[in-house]
């Protein structure tokens, strides 16, 4: 059959600067996933978006065409809302292990179809695989089941979801085309709306460890994002969070994995406690609870209990001793004064490089990797005082590790303003 | 082996407007060529390129880089000094058939190296081919011998020259990266240089029926060839030479081959004979023949003699009826007035179309497709009078053929402008 469209006339109206219409943004996407646009047209031409850019109306076409090539999902038969929360990635968030049972407690369904990290951020599945026994493996009956049993689950999201926007990530990945916004935010929108969620909070993270690194194309890429759910019919809000620091005191899988119970347990870092409910409040509002005490949820035990009970529906022992990595190095203090920065991105590369994080899709992940932060930014230190913990299994990595760590610790004489971890709201 | 650079980060330097290295360029391009680097990253480079541009200094290790792949040739060992000319492709463009033998009537060399026609311009492979029994094939050796004995030589241009050429040009045919300037003078230069020429003049085409458009346009892609030939020790000079309207009256193979033997008798349409003429002399002021008398010499047989010599060398028939199509279509006047337009690119399409030219690099052509023009611009014609004769083995073709070509034709009621053939030279 003859194909409506040639590749070669799209590429060029992109490449000089026109809008593309709705039937050839439907053709290329599909024709791409069907493999009768090749590969070297599909990086040409993500090319000359990324530097001539995608209107509103081309970037919805877009998002709509990846949900088009796949499967949709739909949470209408269950008897519980649904509400879901995305992240960009950040160093050091493991907020979907507390949040999700939290809004959960309330009567609330939170599927969360999650990851595994690539890069300098983790992956919520690495996290929660920390755990002795627990699998994001399970058919779709089972996923209903725990949710109308306990509310929280997080799986591993289906291939059928958006194919387009799988084969085009992987394309991007290796062609310098990813911090894009309107690649960024009709792959992950793509993927939202198919999951087929009521609501979603979008946590758009900021600064050096994140995609966005200033304010300004955070808010602008939030904004899209929203626009995109709303126009699809999901109820979407976005907080835009810090990410110049790593998010708590911990980096690495099972380190993550043993601060998020601390938060469930009602203590934990003020940061990730403040933040895990300040996306706990706008997820139930949206979902019909309004001004919910999120804070006295996580003291009572409540959150808890539906973690416990999450962790047990996949096969997880919340009681089990977590992992930790063999070898330790620590770092510290070169001299008196404040610390003034621990950057994202450096503790990031340097939590991946000791095995955190895998650099090709098929590498294995190490569940005691990582980083322990005994000093945050603004903590007076003296010369010699412990800043930092590494963990890895393989100490031949500490060296690499260090390289990078150490370039992003800053002490200086003067204490830093307080840091702010919500920097902007979007609805 | 490890490598020296990743092609992820090379791509983000272009898309990211900076300069690459010359360290960065040659390692892409042997990598690209060896196929460590993929089709994808290099299309999305090339995207980037496309976009962001590249500077001198990169244009001249990029047509480096390019030779570098592949083998050189060296035509020291001739008796004779060498000189070359290259046409950037126009419609009707014939002037390689009687320049070659022109010029080495002079006793100077003249190694063609050619290839067949892509898209709307034609091939002087083709258009010789068009002669019974002439061939291009032929080993190193016959070439030498062929120049030795008679100084012109048409031969295919060998697939080891510049590979990374080759491999990117048809990237760059299916990703609509090809009419940017610094991708076209590295891909002729690298193939010229190559080819061992000591000196190289530029027929730099400008308007509707070009790569170039605009004067300005095609004086930057001339500069930027002519400072790359410099540069590589090839005493290179260009002229830019109009395209808007076809070269001579006739577009098509052997309707071409035709016209170019009554150049060589010394007649032939006065454009296609004024720019063969103006070639000439710069080819044989490069070589050391200065203020040579060319006309003269296309008016006395001289050069006439030579073509006869080189068709019979390749194995031709410089005597043999030429192939003619097996029908015709008469266009006619409209309205009465002067002919103000033939638009190049429209009669292109229109010989394309007929079957002059092909649209994958495997397709046969019609030796006898394509158009006779009877009225050039400027003639003055009444209604119903014959303006051109399209020729075709198929005359189910003739339908989309005119559809390309009625366009292209004006007729006004004052005369036009005196038409400039000649616009401009770069040395």
């Amino acid at each position: 059959m003859a194909e409506k469209f040639d590749a070669v006339d799209i590429i060029r109206s992109k490449r000089d600067r026109e809008v593309l219409s709705e039937d050839q943004i439907n053709w290329i996407i599909d024709a791409y996933t069907r493999g009768i646009v090749g590969d070297e047209q599909m990086a040409a031409l993500n090319m000359a978006i990324f530097l001539n850019g995608m209107n509103r109306e081309e970037i919805v076409t877009w998002t709509k065409a990846m949900i088009a090539t796949g499967e949709t999902m739909s949470f209408e038969k269950l008897s519980k809302k649904t509400t879901d929360k995305h992240s960009t990635g950040g160093v050091g968030d493991k907020i979907t292990l507390p949040l999700g049972p939290l809004v959960a407690s309330y009567g609330i369904a939170v599927p969360q179809l999650s990851g595994r990290g690539l890069g300098h951020t983790g992956g919520t599945l690495d996290k929660l695989e920390a755990i002795p026994g627990w699998s994001p493996d399970m058919s779709n009956e089972r996923m209903f089941e725990i949710l109308e049993e306990t509310g929280a689950v997080v799986a591993a999201a289906g291939s059928g979801l958006a194919p387009a926007d799988k084969k085009i990530y992987a394309l991007r990945d290796i062609t310098s085309t990813v911090d894009c916004i309107p690649l960024i935010a009709s792959s992950i929108m793509s993927k939202k709306i198919a999951e087929g969620t009521a609501s979603l909070v979008l946590d758009v993270k900021v600064g050096s460890g994140a995609f966005m690194k200033d304010l300004e194309q955070a808010r602008e890429l939030a904004q899209t994002m929203v626009d995109l759910g709303t126009d699809a019919g999901v109820n979407t809000r976005a907080l835009l969070t810090d990410m110049s620091v790593p998010l708590g005191l911990t980096i690495g899988n099972a380190l993550e994995a043993r601060e998020s119970v601390e938060v469930l347990a009602g203590g934990g870092p003020a940061d990730v406690r403040e933040l895990t409910c300040a996306l706990a409040r706008e997820m139930l509002d949206m979902a019909g609870v309004h001004d919910a005490d999120v804070e006295e949820a996580l003291n009572d035990g409540r959150a808890m209990d539906c973690w416990n009970q999450m962790i047990r529906a996949q096969g997880g022992d919340p009681n089990a001793k977590l992992p930790t990595a063999t070898h330790t190095h620590e770092i510290l203090a070169e001299q008196d004064g404040y610390i003034t920065n621990l950057d994202a991105l450096a503790l990031g590369v340097g939590s991946w490089r000791l095995g955190a994080g895998r650099a090709r899709k098929e590498d294995p992940v190490q569940a005691g990797a990582g980083i322990e932060i005994h000093t945050p930014i603004g903590t007076k230190v003296t010369k010699g005082q412990k800043l930092l913990t590494l963990h890895t299994d393989t100490p031949e990595r500490f060296e690499r590790a260090i390289e990078s760590i150490t370039p992003g610790i800053s002490i200086g004489e003067q204490a830093p303003a307080k840091r702010q971890i919500i920097l902007d709201q979007i609805s």
